[in-house]
């Protein structure tokens, strides 16, 4: 199995997290294309044109959020990871995959704010791009390319930190027909609730 | 607190780089999607429907100084700063968010450059970055992450400057009702404005 | 002959395996813009529109998938060349404006599905793609840029895995007026056969 | 005036450098988006909308060669540069914004590719980038920002390289309303002329 060394192969390394990281940063830009006023809106004021594309600006800050947060959680992974192999690079591109499909998913949701299957949608796109992430890193520790090895408490912690997401994402995807909007709420509860977790695992280690 | 250092590790602080060049690339290249000749002028000659656009031409150039302004002021203080920790990186999530809300701003004021309420909105975007921005500079000198600590004279011309484009922003957003388009004047100026007293810090220290 | 070493030009080097990693970058997250339901759908329920849209899902996928093998095995063959000269660099813009291109033949593949000529027309994107990846490793063993010589076994596998795709594209434009949709099935096979190849090839070593 | 050496600042450095690759790749990638087959096509059989595309394949060509071209001069010209300061920072961000303004210019000519008033656009902001171009070789120049002095003959070839497109997009821009579409010849023959200048400057060296 070739792999890439983040000391010894800086160039090979680095391409795979300039991928991501610019398709991280075009999810993050695509979002505003969804903002754009209705046409239908030409003639009316700007301040009611604005105040009609509210559920659009909420969609835009809830989605800013969310890909926030699995940018920070792929970046605190990866600097985990000392080498890169064929098998990192092949889950790599479904899981920008699925970030590149957050765009989308904002805009059915900005388009129909009122249907729980909008919201079910989002969700299970987030949660597939959670489990990805977490067969990532499960494969970096199967395969010896992490700095270090993740033991004991430590990696319970980290087991602890993956699947969070994907139980709250695919739980969602049900609960949002339940709870409506408010499902939004378990997204973002996720960076605050990650950062908890980060604390104790440092207290702990 | 887990911190990234530009010497130790190199990879992760420069993703957050990379993250961020990547959006001011993506926002200062979505500008130009808002000049699409309108399908309204499809049967008029070339010439006048340029014509037509000149306010979307303002309004890109304007966009660019814009967001050229912010990009030098986010290179420079990144310069001064030798550790990324969580909390910057939480900070940068929100303010790539109201960067690329820049090419929305600058849509809403091409259609409607007539309206007040649309110069006013799009000082808003620009002041809550600089918010954000100052944020992080204060961040950064509150828990040493800068490469050199921020002393006396020097302190107080980057409090200066990191406050000029909060006030000019804000209170342009305000200002933009009475002066309607005369209010971008005071936006554009921000750049020789910082660049003169740039050159007085660097001749005080 | 200019030439910019991966070690002694590290920037200049660099600038190209940005280039394109960007230009990976966007056309994978532009494939998403072809996903918006369509505004005749938008009466439907979402369910309805989403079924409606299940060929762009497919289609997204399939880009997806071939844009990722294209990006493996130009990560692959970049790994192998030290030396970029003005040849290699000249090569690169014709490569990036197809690979540019997926985007597009991916749009005409989800809205007629049915008619073979858009499968052709993807196919021959891919080809082209391809020959100019081929030439790019043949011009980099001629002018003597790889980090060690290809020679005997390993060169032969490398003719045979540069010239798989490029057979197997040009062929599935013909085969698409026969077999329709299962095209895309050869071009997805290419990812495992590769990876086939990689291995026996590491193995020949 | 603060200057960012490539070598003792390469984070400093390497941003703006960063933020131009990412521009030229964007820029490359939009191309694309003015291919979209119109919606009036939508009945016809792909064969004839792909034919009645065809001015817009040729629009997407001729772009594709001169952002390359665009991208190689810059390529080489900051080779040659050791430290970036203001000044050249300063002229980054019209450049880049005349670099952003191409699909634009594009989209225009393929719309209507029988006006040379089109042509004369796309020459005009094609003329503006190369003026940028030269006034930022020259800044670095006169500020010895280079990695080794310009010389003798190395520098007339580069006031020559300069300017020769300079005078080639502004005198196409007239020439567009004589020649009409052979204009675009006079713009791809740059990408081989430059070639040649570049030969016969090695020679001399």
């Amino acid at each position: 199995m070739r792999t890439y060394d983040r000391n010894a192969d800086p160039v090979e390394f680095g391409r795979v997290v300039a991928l991501t990281d610019a398709v991280f940063a075009i999810a993050l830009t695509l979002l505003v294309l969804d903002l754009a006023l209705p046409a239908t809106a030409a003639d009316a004021p700007l301040a009611v044109a604005l105040a009609g594309a509210a559920p659009r600006f909420f969609a835009f800050a809830i989605s800013v959020a969310v890909v926030g947060t699995h940018y920070l959680a792929n970046h605190e992974n990866l600097s985990m990871i000392q080498k890169i192999d064929s098998g990192l690079l092949g889950l790599t591109i479904p899981y920008l995959g699925l970030i590149a499909l957050i765009p989308f998913a904002q805009g059915v949701l900005a388009d129909r704010p009122e249907e729980p299957l909008t919201l079910a949608l989002y969700a299970i796109v987030l949660g597939c791009a959670s489990v990805i992430a977490a067969l990532m890193l499960w494969h970096a520790h199967r395969h010896g390319l992490l700095r270090e090895p993740l033991l004991g408490r430590d990696a319970q912690y980290e087991i602890l930190r993956s699947g969070l997401p994907i139980v709250v994402f695919f739980s969602s995807a049900g609960l949002a027909f339940l709870i409506g909007g408010w499902t939004v709420l378990l997204w973002v509860s996720l960076w605050p609730l990650d950062a908890i977790l980060a604390r104790l695992q440092r207290r702990a280690a």
